[in-house]
């Protein structure tokens, strides 16, 4: 099994893969916009530029965003690599895809969760969930190369 | 050479990735665990749910935890990256070997050095052991693809 | 079109994506340098062993250099995974390398905007420049599989 953009389990992770980067990007822009809305700006050059030095300060929906991006890197990067692995082990496409959409559509309640600040344990269920099929990759995987060890 | 499950390089560092990775996600769920028996949240509505909002607070602990999670997505997330195009260069299997273990066994030692609060330089010692074969890795990489700058 | 050395878009993408990682590695010696020489320590163990317990503190130019590398994981390592998925897809070699060139040149300026403070809206700009080929390379991937979601 080889990776290239006829094996359809990849294609599909690809997808979902490049939705939630974009995701992401839109976090860290919302980030931006909440900056210069609420003025609190982590760089003196960038608070001299918008108003003066008082401006550089800590913000709650600004670190709201920030734990919500820090999350992503932490849940949504090893899925990367994960789905990558996982899809050289020419998976049933479908069985494939359920891990891929169960993924996917965790990691959006989480950010809505997050940015929200929706009633707990919203934000942890989705996170939960969104574990589980990376976890289900990673044995995979394992089972796969434990000879290689 | 192609990435397959019959590249023995590449299978080796699938396995020590893995690995690494479920240690990963074995921190987040610890985090997640000091954060109840501490009683320290992040966020208002999880506190809400475990006391009250007085518990939204950092604890040195949790601290400790986020800092050691950081500093694995700062190794082990460009590990990933080397460690596959490494294999791409068809680098002989036992010399790949002795790469990924000593990645993978420097960053137990540090997430176990971070963990316990071990005497320093314990911690810095196993990081900067496991970015010898991240450079090595890298050069590797650089001498063979400068051609294409 | 398959992942290996023959492939000279993937070639260059490797190229610049490698240089990139040794900067990341850089920004993090650079952060331990910065904690020694002005004392400020995240941990008590070490702090200890330079000085005194009082050392464990935070320092503007050391979270600087943190902000510097919390930046880079979020905008390098979605670039390394959609990089990768771009090289599938048989891109132009040249146009492929203004992807490649233009995030490597606006993520070097970010990083120097970032250590020496340069005045806004360097940073910035510098950021936005380097997400313009990310995006580019995320909507051609998405076009390729959306039949896959």
């Amino acid at each position: 099994m080889i990776l290239n953009l006829k094996n359809e389990a990849f294609c599909s992770f690809t997808f979902y893969s490049v939705l939630l980067l974009i995701k992401m990007f839109a976090v860290a822009i919302l980030t931006g916009q909440v900056r210069l809305r609420k003025q609190a700006f982590a760089n003196p050059e960038d608070a001299l530029r918008h108003g003066g030095l008082k401006f550089c300060r800590t913000d709650l929906n600004v670190e709201r965003c920030r734990r919500a991006h820090r999350n992503d890197m932490e849940c949504i990067y090893p899925f990367l690599f994960l789905g990558v692995v996982y899809c050289l082990l020419d998976p049933s496409p479908s069985i494939a895809r359920i891990h891929f959409r169960t993924f996917f559509l965790a990691r959006m309640v989480h950010t809505v969760a997050y940015l929200f600040a929706l009633k707990a344990p919203t934000r942890s269920l989705a996170y939960t969930v969104g574990q589980i099929p990376c976890f289900s990759m990673a044995l995979k995987i394992l089972i796969n190369v434990a000879a290689y060890w």
